[in-house]
């Protein structure tokens, strides 16, 4: 059995406890929770009788379909487990096991909270139009991405190739694109679903959102301008979305809890009002080639998580478990605090430095990786790990 | 023994066999194929060992899953065994049976390929500018809907609530959607898929494609105009799309090949230059509380499936057993072959008759059932069977 330390400032404490899917060489994928440099193997440690068959599988789905008392009920055993002596076949260093894509994706959806990245991409997209339409203050504004090209952190992201036609351009042309792009976002997984016309109430999220993981919605800038009007973004983004492995529980995150932005001007309607509202106070980072280059604020998020819930399932949709909804580009008011290369380099008119080269959008080779980390229950912060991938050449 | 008696003109003769998943009272779903009035269950025809296993799922997904030469192979088990005598126990009449999602759908890509289509909706949700955007013409515009609110043919349809805002509104309302809308549409199911970073040929659908449904796109037009622009459409669909039991295999499309429009103006880029391009010749017809509103002609289509899913595929996503891809309304040039009626009527301005009274939009109650019929390889017609849907109120 083994005792397992966990060094004061770790980012996996005890008051994260964030679950992944692993594997060991030769053994299938089960279910994990990280404290301090340790995976701990549920299957393992807490058995898979009953509702702990769920610890077994091979995605967090069966667990997170189990709902929230159950999440509590684990929670709690997992603290008194780690408190004391763990047994040896069920610890890992987390640095020997693999992680794998942590749920099997349902429907993904895509938002757009922040003013400050709305503002900026609607600048740069439509030059001669107010950057925000008319209904961005009204509803999370949000579309439907691929769930097919979700992909787990350390995926290698293969360059996309497609149409794209500058305004110069007489025509379209083909090939690789040359305006390759990250979005720093924060994704919340649905864990609990609901049946066709029983919208989730904007006070109900946690009965239904089992955690969070960070997500880089990788963006073919070019693809994406050419393509876009008039239904939305498609393959300028569908190509990939990662995601970090660790799924933060939301119980994590009680901590983190904020006020919103002031939602005054104009009150949203009723159904998006909710009685105690709250923000994430989330600090994300992005490593561009090793290099920080930008520590986009969550906390400036205009939309709540609970206003995209509500919004998505407003209209009767069902949700399922494994849903993935994204907030779209975290983006602050300062240009330090931008959440993708595009607003961080003015459309690509204004290079930034990374390792003292001129840069505007992503060249093979190039790896990035966001970060993020939270207040946690404990006085320090608690961390999502992070999610990475480095750019292939188009074939 | 049942000696499977089929009429001549039947929609479901020898040169269709379309597959469903059907069910009998107290047994779980399992594949059937349609002969005349007959659903024969595959399991209990042809057995269930080795790769026939796949004819006792409750999915198509296992079966269309082992590829093209499989579906040969099946296809022409199934032919001659209906040419002789097919055990009682594998013998359903169709009409007692329930029909279920015939697949589990993966990702749900809706396209917009109707050029008569596309130009009459720019008209009526952009006024002011050209009906068709730049792009149009160069691609085959898409977006991704919501898979997990795809229903089987019969499932009532709740009326969706959302934000709407009319342009003389000060300000958006939530409520029930008041125009309530149709799509008609045909829909490509994904057999066997593709790894992220290799493209599906246009010459290669017949190696990917497994077989075609109807497809009603339910829309709310009303919450569709405020909240569609920038990121394209979203709660305005996402509430529910039905589709046909019945999937009729690609292979029993072959007679309905057709040549393309043409596509000189502009060419289209060489990933989208079929060597031998084919549309198909199927006609829809459109029945509102069972009287034919409208005609659509499949055989008008500007973008043929097998550009579609080159498109979709084009910036290197994957493709999954169960991606679901359609077409967009169907709509041709003369007024009785739209397939919306938000076409059918100039935006709601100009009533129909349906019944002897006038009509706009769907109202509780509604009964919308689409068909769909081909020319089959017998030389007569072969049948889609229908996607029908009831209106219930909004919660």
């Amino acid at each position: 059995v083994t005792a397992l330390e966990v060094a004061d400032d770790s980012p996996f404490g005890v008051d994260n406890l964030p679950y992944a899917v692993f594997s060991t060489s030769g053994r299938p994928p089960r279910v994990g929770v990280r404290l301090g440099d340790a995976v701990v193997d549920l299957a393992a440690a807490l058995g898979t009788d009953g509702p702990d068959a769920a610890f077994a599988a091979p995605v967090l789905n069966p667990f997170m379909a189990q709902g929230h008392a159950r999440w509590i009920e684990v929670r709690e055993r997992i603290t008194a487990l780690v408190a004391d002596d763990v047994p040896d076949a069920a610890v890992h260093a987390a640095g020997d096991v693999a992680l794998h894509l942590p749920f099997e994706v349902a429907d993904y959806v895509d938002f757009y909270a922040s003013e400050h990245h709305a503002t900026n991409l609607g600048r740069l997209f439509r030059p001669d139009a107010e950057p925000l339409t008319p209904n961005w203050k009204h509803m999370p504004v949000g579309y439907h991405g691929r769930a097919g090209t979700v992909v787990v952190s350390g995926t290698d992201i293969i360059r996309p190739s497609g149409q794209r036609k500058d305004t110069a351009d007489a025509a379209p042309t083909f090939g690789p694109s040359t305006r390759l792009d990250i979005e720093a976002e924060l994704g919340f997984v649905v864990g609990v679903g609901t049946p066709r016309g029983a919208p989730i109430p904007v006070d109900a999220l946690a009965d239904h959102v089992f955690g969070a993981v960070l997500v880089n919605d990788w963006s073919a800038r070019d693809l994406q301008a050419w393509e876009y009007v008039p239904l939305g973004p498609h393959l300028g983004k569908s190509f990939a979305t990662s995601v970090s492995p660790w799924v933060v529980p939301l119980l994590a995150l009680e901590a983190a809890r904020i006020p919103l932005p002031c939602q005054d001007d104009p009150r949203p309607l009723p159904y998006l009002r909710a009685s105690a509202p709250w923000g994430l106070d989330i600090d994300l980072t992005v490593e561009w080639n090793g290099e920080v280059v930008s520590r986009p604020p969550y906390r400036e998020m205009y939309w709540s998580p609970a206003q995209m819930l509500a919004h998505m399932t407003a209209n009767g949709a069902s949700a399922r478990t494994g849903d993935l909804f994204a907030s779209g580009t975290v983006s602050g008011p300062a240009k330090n605090q931008q959440g993708s290369l595009i607003e961080l380099t003015r459309g690509g008119r204004e290079p930034i430095t990374v390792n003292g080269e001129q840069r505007t959008f992503l060249l093979d080779g190039d790896t990035v990786a966001l970060t993020g980390t939270a207040p946690g229950a404990a006085g320090g912060r608690i961390g999502f790990g992070e999610v990475r991938g480095r750019i292939r050449p188009a074939p």
